[in-house]
């Protein structure tokens, strides 16, 4: 028999009754029944119940294990009573009475995080004792998808026609705009690598030496300040570039990936393969965000129209400043002023003076009357006012909207069908009504029932929903306007929580001005701008980049653009945002010489793993997707990293480390 | 149709003849047949080859393109005349008349790296254009073949139960021995991480926590002394760990995955499937290497005892110093004084004395007597001696070795069976043969027939072959003596070329003595010592660890070993080294912490990438099998690292380089 075990401890089922066998765990857990130790044993694959007696030789043994000691038993397989059968396991139906035991892994002392029904500690504990924390079933549940959606990924990238390439991870400083790690060369004293901040210059470089479809599992590192979504030293993402193709084929060769990848492990949720494209521009006026959640389906509006030069004054006088706007949220089913005055405190607790907002509600009717409604409804239909009656119902104090009643009779007097139609319809509003629909809160008041009508009209919205305003530069309420939106579709339940819905968000500005007034690249300056050197020959701030992401539930995924392979046109772009041809070759010179030589078109994507993972673990802290992640002050608290180096290392490095307020 | 390619350049066939079509790629090759210009059009796939004369539009365009500038083109597929079929490549039964031309990436300037024809170029040259290097078809052929092979070991993993886990890259230093990298950090000014020498304490904790078999395509750093046949920075490792094996199973593991990708990638070429297990001890006896090259037949023997109190005093002598040994170096089919002396030469050349050797030779039978035989065979049937003709011979000149005649004749008077079977071989060996064999050389003098006969018959040698020396302590001349035997194993052809042969090199030492006499670890600490605590009581030298390579045709493919799970052995082990506790803990802590909390048995190995790789490529050198390699300096020419940092970059993290001479 194998040293250390015949099965694992997801193998044993009532098929193996009787059978002899040898299994080794971790002991889970311990119950004594009086004269009857029960153990789960546990390892990677399962947990097999073991029990044993004082008749057992192993009883004095086995009494001493405790929780998580690492031991290999010998016993009999048996069946359990039909009552004790625990369904939730595969090793339910039996239990395997231990002959012999041995100990191959004490405890020393106590354990520092317990594994059994996952109690809470503090994050600083369970990393430093990462090897413990691991072991708990939620933790390596999360480990074993994400190792699934690695494979799955690099499978379907092979499927279609994708080959995988290691790119260097010594390297030097790549063109990502974020901090380089920077690593001392011992060689070459004074000189410094870069770890990469992503494979960019060097998949470019791929698909410039001929190969066609790239892709990798590539680490990224980028010391960045510390963040709770995200990890301080590096991170993982699919890494894609392409040659000769335009933005839809990577569109087309992405989304099969993506989407399939989610269907195999979305735990059912439903995935929708309808993947819209979103102007940039679009995105931020309906969603407030360049990674909107598509499964809330509050889409906002400029309104601005219908403040202008209206009642309500704020708005109307903010909108004579140039580039300022009115934007509503539509929030169906959100009409009461309690969530409405929620939402405003929303608004200012997120820095915004507040939001204003309209909700329609159900209000009595006061001029219902169903004798009058009777009265009129005869009268359209012979045509004829009876003239007296109309007096004294005009006269009287018993009936309501008298001029409305007028109006009525003047249409029903001029005869023709229209002003019937007409005629019954005020008829229908006014008077056949018990409730109507009254548009509350300042500024419906303030802008009066047309306007506020041609809203309600605009935005699709009914008695019982909402709608808040924000106004000014989108740029300063653009992103709260987001946050609302999330918190309104969140807080009335009409964000989905069972799907995931994507969208390729498209024609990114190429450039933007800073707050000092200068042209700078917006995002990516390896894009190449839609129009090509020909667009570059007007305003700057009028050019898109062929530059896409992939927003997933609320989530960038992936990132991406159609590169600028032509040096013409690069160093145009990089004088546009002020960079002169002299840095450009500095900095990007091995890329920028590369294209000198036969460079095809090209263009691909990255796709971020950690946040991949995390929405299929549904989790939001990245600690719980990576293996053996920092802490948030960058540092591994079970290896102890960082740490002071020796005297030696820093002499080979010919380096000194300078004291504190040097 | 797409703006780039309706096919790649390996798509079209005859079916496609009378086709519009559209292709993508470099300009290969061009050839002006006076007035139709024929390019070589390449992309990734392959290559097809386009035409175009004065007829058609794209002419004038056509005529500008040179070598490697990227082109896309609309045309006709047109068959070949059948005069002009080129079998070699899939298209070649087509070509394309150009009927439009678009130019997508011009050269500027001349080409510093030519790609059609491969002509040579300094390395320097070829790495700083590297994107022009891996235009190539043998470079592109190699990338293809490193990332299938990759692939392959990846989904052999998968399928044998394997689960792909990332460990860190920026973390703290691990204990292989080597020199780290260091990255010193932002957040924790004069504090550094450590790039990993190898997952080493990682895929330990991994088991530690739980998981049962993890592999990683790994990357590993080191700060290295440059050689030629390794990465200066970093390679690349299929790192594996398994809980609750012995040695056995880790064997069983590996060797379907290795063999398989070798039947897979090997071109043909014959996958020994035997992989014997062979003691370090008897590897450096038998072959002078512990990673022997088995497709070399020739075994290495201790031949001591012939040389003790010998003739041949210079061994004999230097036998009488202890630790000292005779080793012989059989060269079947060497035995001409030709070859034997330029092995010597080979010796002398390796900084050794030289080799003796004796090589056995026909040589004309000076005693050769057809008459003397026929007599001898007459008196030997009848049992019966002619004592009259007999002392006529032995008065006269003309019969030769009178001696042996006489020890014939007694022989055949004593009269039994036994006695005249010797006669008979003692008249054949004499008198029968033309021709005998002579064992020649200065050691065969020195050393007398019957020894030399003995080594003969140890080595089972025959006329023919040689055998070569060596002599004193074994660790002396051993490396030497390893690389004697390969290269007469190559000199005679007796060394396979077809083959990949493996052996698994088990039974390493866990101690070695150093030069001041100190015990030391002579491999990886970590290996648990075979006999467990017990065996570290007694005399360390005496002391086998749990550890193995693999070697295949001269290399060492893989290593690995059985780990030390054990606290108390851990550190007796470290003690018996020299190592105290304290030192253990601070170097090692997050390891051995965890072994205090339930640590499995556990053990793995490690697979050199690139080396495999190179093996299956046939290539000596590895920038051959790395995409984007460093030179020898450990300088990436092309991207320009490393490199000075800024000011700004060393005050972040609070460095100074100090001058030169500081």
């Amino acid at each position: 028999m194998h040293a250390y075990r015949s099965h694992t401890c997801a193998a044993l089922s009532a098929a193996n009754a009787g059978e002899e066998v040898r299994l080794s765990g971790w002991v889970h857990r311990v119950r004594d029944h009086g004269g009857v130790l029960f153990i789960d044993l546990r390892d990677h694959y399962g947990i097999t119940q073991i029990l044993c007696d004082g008749d057992s030789p192993a009883f004095a043994a086995l009494e001493k294990v405790r929780a998580e000691w690492v031991i290999r038993i010998d016993g009999k397989v048996k069946l359990r009573d039909a009552s004790l059968v625990n369904a939730r396991i595969p090793t339910g139906e039996i239990e395997v009475y231990v002959k012999d035991v041995e100990v191959l892994g004490a405890v020393e002392g106590d354990l520092p995080v317990q594994v059994f029904g996952e109690p809470d500690y503090p994050e600083e504990t369970r990393l430093t004792y990462r090897f413990l924390d691991l072991r708990r079933d939620s933790l390596h549940q999360n480990m074993m998808l994400r190792s699934h959606v690695v494979r799955s990924l690099r499978n379907r990238m092979w499927d279609r026609g994708f080959t995988e390439f290691q790119t260097p991870i010594i390297t030097a400083s790549s063109p990502e705009g974020a901090r380089d790690f920077l690593v001392p060369s011992r060689l070459h004293p004074g000189k410094f690598y870069a770890l990469p901040q992503a494979p960019q210059q060097f998949k470019q470089l791929i698909m410039v030496a001929g190969f066609d479809r790239y892709f990798q599992i590539a680490p990224c590192f980028r010391d960045e300040d510390p963040r709770a979504d995200r990890s301080p030293t590096d991170f993982y993402q699919l890494d894609i570039e392409m040659s000769f193709v335009k933005q839809e084929d990577v569109f087309a060769a992405v989304q099969p990936v993506i989407q399939g990848l989610f269907e195999e492990f979305g735990k059912g949720k439903k995935v929708d393969p309808n993947w819209p494209l979103i102007a940039y521009r679009d995105a931020l006026l309906w969603y407030g965000s360049d990674k909107p959640d598509l499964r809330n389906p509050i889409k906002m509006a400029d309104v601005s129209e219908h403040f202008k030069d209206s009642g309500f004054a704020i708005f109307a006088k903010l909108l004579e400043n140039e580039g300022t706007e009115v934007r509503a949220i539509p929030a169906p089913t959100g009409g009461s002023r309690k969530f409405c005055d929620r939402m405003n405190a929303f608004a200012q607790a997120n820095g915004l003076p507040g939001m204003g907002y309209i909700f329609w509600r159900e209000i009595k009717n006061p001029n219902w009357d169903p004798q009058v409604y009777e009265q009129l409804l005869g009268w359209i239909e012979s045509k004829e006012v009876d003239e007296g009656l109309l007096n004294a119902m005009l006269s009287g104090d018993v009936v309501s909207a008298k001029d409305t009643l007028q109006e009525i009779c003047n249409l029903i007097r001029t005869g023709d069908g229209l002003d019937l139609q007409i005629a019954q319809s005020l008829a229908d509003e006014t008077y056949a009504r018990k409730e109507i629909t009254e548009a509350a809160g300042p500024i419906a008041k303030a802008l009066g029932p047309e306007r506020t009508e041609a809203i309600r009209t605009q935005l699709s919205l009914n008695e019982g929903d909402a709608v808040f305003f924000l106004g000014g530069k989108a740029e300063q309420f653009e992103s709260v306007a987001g946050k609302a939106r999330n918190e309104i579709g969140r807080e009335l339940g009409l964000t989905e929580t069972d799907t995931f819905r994507f969208a390729w968000i498209v024609d990114f500005p190429m450039y933007e001005k800073t707050d000092e007034g200068k042209i700078d690249f917006s995002h990516n300056p390896f894009s190449m701008p839609q129009g090509g050197l020909e667009a570059l020959m007007g305003d700057p701030l009028k050019v898109y980049a062929y530059q896409y992401d992939l927003a997933c539930n609320g989530y960038e995924l992936v990132s991406g653009g159609i590169r600028n392979h032509r040096p013409d046109i690069m160093f145009k772009a990089f004088e546009l945002a002020g960079y002169p041809k002299e840095e450009v070759e500095k900095r990007f010179g091995g890329m920028v010489k590369a294209f000198r030589y036969g460079a095809p078109p090209h263009g691909g994507c990255a796709a971020g793993i950690d946040r991949i993972v995390m929405l299929l673990a549904d989790t939001a802290n990245i600690r719980e997707v990576i293996m053996f992640p920092m802490n948030q002050r960058a540092e591994d608290l079970m290896m102890g990293a960082p740490s002071e180096p020796t005297n030696e290392q820093l002499r080979e490095l010919r380096l000194r480390v300078l004291p504190k307020d040097a």
